[in-house]
């Protein structure tokens, strides 16, 4: 049976697939529009403008004249999943190839390049007094996606990174475009100072739980649901929660094995479920299990300014199904 | 000795560059502005930024007003540039290395990005009651020069093309931005629909001067002042005015050359040379030419139903520069 939150939701989705469609239908040349009807065709969990309509509403904002915004932020999102895949050589993307795989490097380039601008020009067609204020939200966001996207790269070329970088690299990453989400959404709806700030530390705790449970699914999930090999952080080299974690707990040979596991190349499968038997061992699970719910509790804290609705109680149940997720 | 007109254009340079120089500054990380520094620091002609404070000027409006927005299409001409440079493999440009030659694809792929979003900000701050209006003809601008790329990609794997159908690509990939520049420049300093409809239209006849004599000086030039080897469009496929005007008159033998230098990859110096031979026998460098004056006059006449001034004047001037330019 459907909860109301579950219709709530659906009916959100539906309506932001509605308007992207609309935006991206009938455009020509075939060449540039058909990858984004592609990209953005795959559908994938519209986390980022559901949660910009679900904070509108809980600050008493009307969606329609949110949904430009919503359908913009989903764009965004989508270009940074164009773009980042070519860099990040990955072939895969919600079970099926990625423009860059699907087309090519230059296809996925120019393609990206337009799933900004048509954000940009959607977003532009939101009906409010704010719109230069929400206009330098959405810059400011996306202008920190890509410093964070600049860190990750560069961590994954350096033999080590203090936790604090990880945090600052996650927060540019992931946690920005969410954050800019949840504000973009209150700033639609209210002029109340408290209520626009509360929703978006919402978004930025959100989206910190979010990248280190990422970190997290890819060392425990399982690998039908998941839809990728575990441990693939690890044979990227990248700087996840885990493995910063691990290294800085870790002393004498167990260091030296963590110390190896990040300069190596493409790690055997044997050495990955070496290096998650460790991670289980040290505390480091549990610890990241711990700063999940931490994040999201704080989160949850942070919605208590705003009055009572419907629309709030359902951002605190999104923290739920978050901190519940296996995929 | 410098004329009234150089002092004017050097004065709007400075001013350019200057602001170019404090929206990129002190940025970090260095991974993603360094490079967003480097494609800058290379200056260039500043034609798009200048022709926007020209025609800002020429409706009367004040530069101090429109500097923003002469920095944001400066940001993204650039921007344009090293994304392009990635897709048509070039190595060189302004005498330089091209970002993903210094740095790689995926520094270019990232720093190109930041620089939209930059323009984007940077065109933000601007003070008018047109912001909407102003940034709707940005975006769209911007999703021409991205529609225009894919149509100039799609052309190189076409055995011919309709030359009605290079005018629209080079319309959108070249005269669109110019246009929108001074379309942007006059929005920012007047009411008055008759002044705004001339300069984007000035814009656009200027634009596609500006590509047809981009086309020629490909066979014409002088390979040192011209930075790069003579007949590189003919060797990379490209559908110029050119072969596609001496294709569209050609026959027997010479059609068959011709064909055979669109379909042939790398072709040889001496089959270069007898190309551009073909194409003087022909007068299809005697069209090329005669075609960027037509589009020039035509683009001067426009200029009449905005009042005389200095600005007016430099508008009309520029066009001359523009078809002696040997570079």
């Amino acid at each position: 049976m459907k909860t109301n939150f579950d219709k709530k939701i659906s009916s959100f989705k539906e309506q932001i697939s509605q308007r992207i469609g609309e935006i991206l239908a009938k455009k020509e040349p075939v060449s540039l529009y058909e990858p984004m009807r592609y990209a953005l065709a795959a559908g994938g969990k519209q986390i980022r403008p559901v949660l910009l309509l679900l904070a509108n509403e809980a600050v008493g904002g009307q969606t329609e004249h949110a949904l430009n915004a919503a359908a913009a932020v989903e764009l965004v999102h989508n270009f940074t999943l164009v773009h980042d895949d070519i860099m990040d050589n990955d072939d895969l993307r919600r079970g099926r190839e990625t423009v860059h795989k699907h087309w090519d490097k230059n296809v996925a380039i120019l393609s990206g390049d337009g799933l900004l601008v048509l954000a940009y020009q959607t977003l532009n067609q939101t009906t409010t007094v704010n719109l230069q204020r929400v206009m330098t939200t959405f810059s400011k966001g996306i202008l920190k996606v890509c410093e964070g996207q600049a860190l990750d790269k560069e961590f994954e070329n350096r033999d080590s990174v203090p936790i604090d970088e990880y945090f600052t690299m996650i927060e540019k990453k992931t946690a920005a475009l969410i954050s800019m989400s949840c504000k973009i959404g209150a700033l639609l709806g209210t002029e109340n100072r408290d209520y626009i700030l509360a929703v978006e530390k919402y978004g930025h705790l959100l989206g910190r739980a979010f990248q280190i449970q990422d970190d997290l699914l890819d060392v425990i999930a399982d690998e039908r649901v998941l839809g990728k090999n575990v441990g693939s952080d690890l044979q990227e080299n990248k700087k996840t929660f885990l493995i910063l974690h691990a290294l800085q707990n870790a002393s004498g040979a167990n260091r030296k094995f963590l110390k190896e596991i990040l300069s190596e190349k493409n790690i055997s499968r044997q050495k990955v479920e070496q290096a998650i038997h460790l991670f289980a061992e040290m505390g480091t699970i549990d610890a990241a299990k711990s700063r999940v719910r931490h994040e999201l509790e704080e989160a949850k804290e942070t919605l208590s300014i705003i009055p009572d609705s419907p629309a709030r109680e359902y951002l605190s149940h999104f923290l739920k199904i978050l901190l519940n997720r296996n995929y």
